[in-house]
């Protein structure tokens, strides 16, 4: 796909052109992993994935089995042209894989970050990450299903998970170190918000319980910008303030960018103008602003506020993630607010996205990239990149640009 | 410096002209952590040095702190340039530092793997690595100061790193997990063999008591010869057998060619012949051959010896340390055998490095190239790059080219 040309941006032609060629990508990049993922003997997914789709490993990493159980189900239950007993299957088989093998010890909830095909634990993470994608897929799951053993396993492991983040962190197992100072690292609040949203969707019971939390949440998020406002910075201190050193002034626009999106989605549900246009301004706009490589285009993965080269050696690398999450940030974005300027922002990284990020030969997309624009790696799925932010992304994308249509068809009736 | 140009290899002329060259670099270099790196008000060094030298970061990386000790001592006491006073002074500083703060509980000799400026452990990783490094600290520290503190510290942590390693490592903290088999990692003999060069130099007791150590670290060093001969790997089964996965079909070629000149010098102390055949042939020559990008020169990181890509995103970046190991593995190997060739393969690594990774504004090197050969980092230190592998490197094919001069003089002065 090259370039989108259109008469003028934002018209019912250009969503509708956008939404056709969205909507024909997400079944080009699902045919791949329904085609190549699945393991049809001991249930969950390959994601180890080559190019062509060839298992290159058959190890099982929590995250992406997680994520994979949830996309399927999703699309099962959103999408009519996904609704089909064989995705399902799949999904019902990664949900009873995860039930049997993602906790190494029937003791505790903690979840393993990775398992050999068979589900026997090779490593766990001190973190809470494997689990929240467990809840994920259990919840969307049991909406799928109606089987209440995942919506059980699916709260559970929510209180689990809020324990560790709010009251004691013990379990997770990580030394406290007198050097070591607490940090809010932005991706745990931004993962609970996520969940929030996720268990609390049409549940009122959910919504009730949960709903100091989702507050808490976007509280400590807020609490990352920084610099009279100027900057997001990915970790601060407990009580909100800039931490010294690399960590303290380490940026990732992509994760900004989500938290935008996911702000602006909590804003929109609470009716919150103030937080809508915060996550806006701070967490979209302004990451996109300072993280977008003017020479050669694309989202740096991270940035040195201060504008120290970075140590990851990826720092400058453009990864696929950061790039849909910017699609779907200001397509939101663009529905939330009707401003054109999202919506060019929207055609921007859309233009970047489809010429350089998906494989024409064998689907799915190129997750690295140099920063020049050329991949790096050639693999379709490794231990961090599986079938979730690629899908979700066309899934919303489409979801989004068929209700502004619907919405044009409705204005049309009432002329 | 550009290319190196001879009437013919290996001549008098040109050993001279590289010896000066490399002399001149080692200054360099040295100068650079000389003039940025000390801590003068807590002991120890900064190495989070940016390319000007400026400190981005006050963190204190335990392996870095313990080699850039052992690179003080070693200059002070093998090089006259460098026996100077305020080198000495900065490496007690250094060794005091690591006395005091390596170690974050009293009860246990596991160090930290990085403390804040004032000693505080920030991480501690379950490894032997920055344990190792300590051991190279102090005994080397021991060796130029000749006090005793030293020598005992670095003997009861050898002996602590050698009862994890062979006898019980649950020490370490690592859990064991039915998924995750015992892994004979190469870092860990090849690790172990260095130490008992370090340790037995000229020195009869440790000479005695490390024997079997180096034996063993040799035995399970040649267990990474795979596929009949054809492949170094760098993960294999505890009893010497491929491991399936991206694990066992993980290369690393700048550190088969390091472990390369380690059994190198082990093969010569013990004159044994089948033994530096075995390091110059599969060690050295087979990984530089496989290891090397006849695209664009330069090692690659990393490589999956099946060809499939490499999960880790910098798999074909061009690091300067798998260079420097090279050379000296390349130097080495020609001052045991006047083969020729690795005389050539010295200059095609050294062209190759001299153009692309010294810093011609600011001093040092730049560590990490893309796949092309362009800087991606700016940095000259940081967690994993120190005053290390380049002064080590320079040093050694520095007192290397000086004894092939003196034979060289010796001959003449024969005939």
């Amino acid at each position: 796909m090259g370039d989108f040309h259109y008469v003028k941006i934002g018209d019912r032609e250009c969503l509708q052109e956008w939404k056709d060629k969205i909507s024909k990508e997400l079944d080009k990049v699902m045919d791949f992993w329904i085609q190549h993922s699945e393991d049809k003997e001991y249930g969950g997914f390959f994601t180890c994935l080559s190019q062509e789709g060839i298992a290159y490993d058959d190890l099982k990493y929590i995250w992406l089995q997680g994520r994979q159980v949830w996309m399927y189900c999703r699309l099962y239950r959103k999408l009519p042209r996904f609704h089909r007993p064989e995705i399902l299957k799949a999904a019902i088989a990664g949900g009873e894989f995860l039930l049997a093998h993602a906790r190494p010890s029937s003791d505790s909830l903690k979840c393993a970050f990775v398992v050999t095909r068979d589900g026997r634990a090779v490593k766990i993470q001190r973190t809470i990450f494997s689990e929240c994608f467990y809840v994920m897929a259990m919840d969307e799951l049991w909406r799928t299903t109606q089987n209440e053993v995942y919506k059980k396993a699916s709260r559970e492991m929510m209180d689990q998970i809020a324990y560790w983040v709010r009251e004691d962190a013990s379990g997770l197992g990580r030394p406290e170190l007198p050097g070591a100072s607490p940090v809010n690292s932005m991706a745990v609040p931004m993962m609970m918000l996520n969940l929030v949203e996720q268990l609390c969707d049409e549940d009122e019971e959910a919504t009730n319980k949960y709903e100091l939390l989702g507050a808490w949440s976007v509280e400590r998020i807020l609490q990352h910008i920084q610099r009279d406002g100027l900057a997001i910075l990915e970790n601060v201190s407990e009580d909100g303030k800039e931490l010294p050193g690399c960590i303290g002034r380490h940026q990732n626009p992509g994760h900004a960018i989500e938290a935008g999106w996911f702000l602006l989605r909590q804003a929109t549900r609470h009716s919150d103008r103030t937080l809508a246009q915060t996550a806006l301004e701070k967490f979209v706009l302004m990451p996109f602003s300072s993280g977008w490589d003017e020479e050669y285009s694309g989202l740096f993965s991270f940035q040195d506020v201060d504008g120290h080269c970075p140590t990851q050696l990826e720092w400058n690398m453009k990864m696929w993630w950061p790039h849909t999450e910017a699609l779907i940030a200001f397509l939101l974005g663009y529905q939330e607010t009707r401003d054109l300027q999202l919506l060019e922002n929207f055609q921007t990284v859309l233009n970047y996205v489809f010429t350089r990020f998906p494989d024409p030969d064998h689907g799915e997309w190129f997750g690295y990239l140099s920063q020049e624009g050329k991949p790096q790696l050639t693999i379709k799925g490794g231990p961090f990149k599986g079938c979730f932010h690629v899908p979700r992304c066309l899934y919303m994308c489409e979801e989004i640009l068929s209700t502004l249509l619907e919405e044009d068809d409705k204005a049309i009736a009432i002329c």
